[in-house]
């Protein structure tokens, strides 16, 4: 058995056009393993605070993790981070594809990006060659043309895989996202603008080595565990629709986020739904790593979560190269604008892959701009004559392309929500923003840990940083003993509010989705209350790949650590517990309509929650901050400027 | 069995005149043990760099280990650590007695000393209680006046150890000590001066609690295999005679400095060697910790290394309360002033205890001195009347009086004598000093890993920072394979010479006596080459009292560890490869007569080694500073500043 891990980090100074590698021991990669912990360690110490997220001194960290490239299901996983232009805090977003595996079969666990290039370029990593390429010709297209234009200058179309920044990200729109496949996206806090801001235009990758495995046949008990999962578990009907079929489950229980968030129920939900989707618009066999049933899948995955539509013609004919709608996106396009259609869905999601935007800041931008406008706040003379009403879908897609192209009032909501509120001084009481970034399709009225996470979270409210508190019961969630037991969680002695023990659960999923944002690996595959795997077998996957003989507390702990480097980060810009809050609407304006009317976030039992949270945390009960023993434990207290910034 | 350490530092702060405690987690502790290494922790992270050694920003910490306190042989040990006056460098020195295991019973693990107190004031620490209290009325008294006065201000001269300066810290000595039972001393680096400077008279504590083991059984164990040890090996002679039988074994072998290492011979060792100290001035049982044997030990230890001396009457009457003089002693005051007298030698002794001073430094300032004033450089001008030559007694016994006092020219030579020659530009060439510290009495061009170390070591010349290399064969050395062995050291290929096998001979061993200053073990019990003990049963100790699961990789990193921390601190202090290196006398001036006669340290021969060194630690070449993938094998990657200082 070879014990360790040795890597190769790719550090890019754009300024200087220089590409230089480093090589860090095998400590360094059980410390930080990869993903958000890895990148935190450059952001904290080669960054210093109050750095303009469009400075070249911003760090843009891209990391895959030890396990990225081994071929087991949900590990095709790549980690941006970099101080956020929307949030102004800690930006970080994950992606699956097929381009994160590539990248490590290149030869590369990490690319650290400083400085701004004089001019657009792009990076092309070839089996660990690296050159820095000139990307004026393709600055200004759209991804799926710079992707054929790239394929055709590097000759290869079949193992080459590209990561890039659409137009959005060239103009600095604050939720601009990074595209692989033209279809997978690190949507999340604006990445995609920081990437733009350097001029760096895209990164493209071809990689042949073989990933390393400490313990070959340890590795294949783990993919028979799941290959057997697979076989027995509900994961199959996630298989077939993929996240869409979410919207049915949101709307009947009252928690689908309709009309920018004034209902949970929205009437027409069934025109929007996975099944509906699945006949109506899902494409048959024509695309290369998709199957027959319009099923996409990444690097090494059996499950075969991704969506596929193909619309042949009409205003919302959408080329099945960009993927098709996950539930956040027939939400945020969909309920939450009123709207039905689901062909302006899928269009609306194609051109957000085409100009690389967040899907979900996108659409709740312009849900909010609907209900500003309905209210009467937002007037014709504001938005240069276009009625924002509730369900008209051309409308909705012709803001898409405004946002992409800052065009119009498309250059104000470009901003996001929170920013053109205060730039017009109206319709701030419909915001559904924390630390300035929009809320997912996730409503914490019901699901109270989100009300928790949506708030305390460092970069902002965030859907996929614990595990779904619906499925805090033995009744509601079978595996409950096996897979949470592991973590030290007893079932439940109550189930309703949010109570310690609650807290303790969302807490303890926190560092567990924590640490899978650090190991790069995929909640539907590895998060316990979803599909194949459970915390042990997460274990026995870093053993096996790695030799290291890690216990879940171990892995815990690197989860916490990302969470406290963030921390950190944010306390160094100035950021602490006063941000970590919900939007006022949220307490204050009931939901109308459904199952869920009336209903509002209880605003003193979530502060109690918070303070609760930060208890159990170790962080201080005012400011939120870790404190030292915090640092100490995680071997984070050596931290430049930790001290001089108060944690 | 209980896992895991818990334990309390107390935080000093002179100049608010306040008294902080802290507990750090179990990690914390794994991490840095104890010593120098959980100084170096405070002085790192809390220190900025270039500050003035006797500036109240400069940290003086006092730190014991998780294994003080425990009665098992060896282990009641403290390290002090602070910028040093005298190099300007990392300062540092251990010292035994039963101050520390009292320190600990008292409740703590560490004191950190920050500021400077308006008043002299001394710190009474009684059982987890602490108080900062006057000593305006103990200002300017010798060590074992003050001692009393202590003991009777407190009422209690039974459970109370008293660490202290004396005038010589208080006047700033640049080589004053730090006394405990007024007989032993953190003696060399000059941290009693640094505690002058703080207006910190003393330390007093009583403690009773009882130290936590984790595994009892284990512990008894490992005292089992000590007391057979102690029983079947030559230690019995250690016992008897101390240190101070090495006189006859140095001057045997042509390497025990002479009239400031003109020599490596002296006629007359015969008088102040171990065997005479026995048969002359040994005092019989008279004191609380002393034997009838005149034997003195520290807490718990069965070896009782420490001589006691008593003479009744005349000039040089010395009382037994200050101990007798080590090996290092009876060499500094004796063969290298060229003194064949032992009684004045043990007078110097009584008063280095009693004014707080190195005896190394001490002795060696007046030998350096001595020989430049026979060269004629120095003159009666110079030393306002005073001859100082070779062989006299008085003059030598005046002149540490007159150091102690800063008396005329005492206060040149306070000032150590590199700064001496500096100061008066003569004598250069007789200077013994690495980073302005002089050499204990282990010649360098015998013992070639001294040459190595005395260059290379942090802190300046020292004799305690890896086994003794003349050891370092089978033959002279029978225990080679069992003990060195277990560091991955083979049966020595060439015995002569400073070849690369034996460079990685000093560098493991230095590692593993660098771990035990950390743990705070005594090198007589626990070093491989002396006489307990052997590294596995250090492993087996620290497992037996914290219950962590540690290696002897793990041991050896903390070793290594505390090394590159110091390392750290210098190169901030702009101090690096060009400091590391030896008295140009040592490469110049060939010795004169006995069997080293003609020798000289080959210049290129050490120059060779310590880029080996260097090499083989995983340093820069040039620089001698870690390499970032150092700091991160060792998680000291993210120390603040150690990037701006390009480590």
């Amino acid at each position: 058995m070879v014990y360790g891990y040795t890597g190769k980090i790719l550090r890019v100074d754009l300024t200087q056009a220089k590409v230089a590698v480093e090589e860090p021991p095998d400590e360094f990669y059980r410390k930080y393993m990869g993903g958000s912990a890895l990148n935190l360690y450059y952001l904290l110490r080669e960054m210093q605070a109050q750095v303009e997220p469009y400075s070249p001194d911003n760090i843009l960290a891209f990391s895959l993790s030890v396990l990225t490239g081994v071929k087991v299901s949900g590990l095709s996983r790549l980690t941006v981070t970099a101080k956020s232009p929307l949030t102004n805090s800690i930006g970080d977003s994950q992606s699956g594809g097929f381009f994160p595996a590539k990248l490590k079969l290149a030869g590369f666990d990490a690319v650290i990006v400083k400085g701004k290039s004089a001019n657009p370029v792009y990076l092309w990593i070839d089996d660990g060659r690296f050159e820095i390429r000139d990307a004026m010709h393709l600055w200004g297209k759209m991804t799926g043309d710079v992707q054929r234009a790239i394929f055709e200058e590097l000759g290869d179309d079949k193992n080459i895989e590209v990561l890039q920044i659409g137009p959005a990200g060239e103009k600095g729109v604050r939720y601009a996202s990074i595209i692989n496949m033209c279809n997978r996206a690190n949507g999340r806090t604006g990445m995609g603008a920081v990437m733009g801001s350097k001029n760096l235009k895209a990164i493209a990758v071809r990689g042949s080595k073989k990933p390393s495995i400490a313990d070959p046949s340890g590795l294949k008990e783990i993919i028979y565990t799941g290959v057997q999962g697979f076989k027995s578990k509900s994961i199959k009907g996630f298989g077939k629709y993929g996240t869409s079929s979410m919207v049915a489950v949101h709307n009947n229980m009252g928690g689908l986020p309709t009309r920018n968030w004034q209902s949970g129920t929205f009437d027409a939900w069934e025109k929007i739904d996975g099944r509906t989707m699945y006949k109506e618009v899902l494409q048959g066999a024509d695309a290369g790593k998709q199957d027959s049933q319009g099923r996409d899948t990444c690097y090494g995955c059996i499950i075969r979560c991704k969506r596929v539509v193909k619309i042949e013609e009409g205003p919302y004919a959408v080329d099945p190269k960009f993927g098709g709608p996950e539930f956040e996106t027939l939400a945020t396009f969909g309920s939450y604008c009123g709207i039905d259609n689901l062909s302006a869905i899928c269009k609306a999601n194609e051109l957000c892959n085409q100009y690389g935007l967040d899907t979900i800041s996108c659409g709740s931008s312009i849900a909010w701009a609907m209900e500003t406008f309905e209210s009467g706040q937002l007037t014709k003379e504001h938005t240069r004559g276009i009625e924002l009403c509730f369900g008209d879908a051309d409308v909705m897609v012709r803001m898409v392309k405004m946002i992409g192209e800052r065009e119009g009032f498309g250059d104000l909501l470009a901003e996001g929500s929170a920013r053109a509120a205060e730039k017009l001084n109206c319709g701030k009481e419909f915001l559904t923003t924390s630390k300035k970034m929009e809320a997912p399709a996730h409503m914490p009225h019901l699901k109270k840990g989100m009300a928790l996470l949506y708030a305390a979270n460092p970069f902002g409210s965030d859907h996929m940083s614990c595990d779904n508190d619906l499925f805090y019961t033995e009744k509601s969630y079978k595996f409950f003993k096996e897979r949470f037991g592991d973590l030290g969680l007893n079932s439940p002695s109550q189930t309703n509010g949010i109570h310690s023990e609650k807290i303790e659960f969302i807490r303890l999923t926190q560092q567990l989705y924590s640490f899978m944002d650090s190991a790069n690996m995929c909640m539907f595959v590895w998060g316990p209350s979803w599909t194949l795997y459970g915390p042990r077998d997460m274990v026995n996957l870093v053993r096996a790949v790695t030799g290291w003989d890690v216990s879940l507390d171990e892995i815990l702990k690197i989860g916490e650590r990302r969470l406290v480097m963030m921390k950190i980060f944010n306390a160094r810009e100035g950021i602490d517990s006063k941000a970590d809050t919900l939007p006022k609407k949220f307490f204050k304006k009931p939901l109308k309509g459904g199952s869920t009317e009336g209903l509002v976030v209880d605003e003193s039992e979530f502060k109690d929650a918070l303070r609760n949270y930060y208890k159990q945390c170790g962080w201080d009960e005012t400011s939120g901050n870790p404190s030292e023993e915090t640092l100490m434990r995680l071997g984070l207290d050596l931290l430049q400027g930790s001290q001089s910034h108060g944690i």
